[in-house]
């Protein structure tokens, strides 16, 4: 299992300071939406400089204009960039198509997205499927919202799962078991974000 | 009828150069998003200062984290701001809330839009509505799609309309009469953009 670090509502310079802190506990760092809609792709560049090792996911949450979007993300230097799954059918096929032709990875988000919808996007044999809870409405739990969709989500490839995760749900996350884990704020608000991302890793390791 | 001048996938030096251009035939400049995708908020800063007189759209298209966005953008110089109407209900209320306390106004984009849901987001009086096509799906017909859907929209208090407009469409898009036409390429990729947007303005000065 790979903890993906989300990075949102905050500088540059204080994203690439809680990078270095956890540095050695995460396998994906996320250029969240808000860094991206704040910034614009320097974001995206900027981590690519800080951290060459680090595989970056920029999530752009492509509504439209697929192959721009999707263009943009990799040459800026992303590994992975982000779909809205309930986009056109035919933008999510362009970034899929993009995708490919860069050698670089797709997650699409399944927000809101309904569940024929997913069906045809789980034809996308090697693009990741990220299963989450809106910010909007954490109220909502993770688990509860999977098992009610367990037939849905059960022969998913390339899982990912996040949105209001906390240490209680990171027990339960071991039976849904993920190839991703993402964790935002849990991280990056801590008071000691190293400790934390330890604690994170160490929970997680059975799966990894 | 007004016109709303979408400047996407080009420089801000280049997106000022067309402004000025055209500038006494549109009403609306929209900071599309391509531009905050590429430049972070700092393009709706620029076309704010550059452009005290007009009012300005940030096409920020949210999916989530409706306060923070909205805020982000109204705080930039945004005068309207955009959430998708396939958003979770909860995302799109919030920013409606965030356009009310600032005094703003509020776009949504629906776009794949299910039509329980439109019929839900047209509750939101002073909300304007945006019918358009994705660029990603451009051989199909606005007017077609829009006639398909006349029941829908026919009680829209505030309506917006684009996608793939071209000089044949804006003919017929008097029949539909809404508050706010949005074009792009047909103006920005013109060799004579001052000419073309001044073409377009007196085919639709009936309506204004």
């Amino acid at each position: 299992m790979k903890i993906q670090l989300a990075l949102d509502r905050m500088t540059l310079s204080e994203a690439k300071s809680i990078v270095e802190e956890v540095h050695d506990y995460i396998d994906i760092i996320e250029v969240g939406t808000s860094l991206i809609k704040d910034y614009g792709k320097k974001s995206i560049q900027f981590i690519r400089s800080e951290f060459k090792d680090k595989v970056i996911l920029a999530d752009i949450k492509t509504c439209d204009e697929g192959e721009y979007e999707f263009k943009a993300a990799y040459e800026a230097g992303a590994d992975i960039a982000t779909v809205m799954g309930n986009s056109p059918i035919e933008t999510i096929k362009i970034c899929y198509e993009v995708s490919k032709k860069y050698k670089k990875h797709i997650m699409i988000d399944l927000m809101e997205t309904d569940d024929s919808k997913i069906e045809t996007i789980k034809t996308y044999e090697d693009a990741i499927l990220f299963v989450h809870l809106p910010k909007d409405s954490e109220n909502k739990s993770l688990i509860d919202m999977f098992q009610s969709k367990k037939q849905l989500y059960k022969d998913i490839n390339r899982l990912a799962v996040g949105g209001g995760i906390n240490e209680k749900i990171i027990v339960d996350i071991e039976v849904i078991n993920p190839e991703i884990v993402v964790v935002g704020s849990l991280i990056t608000k801590s008071k000691n974000a190293a400790y934390t991302a330890k604690r994170i890793c160490e929970k997680l390791q059975s799966g990894r």
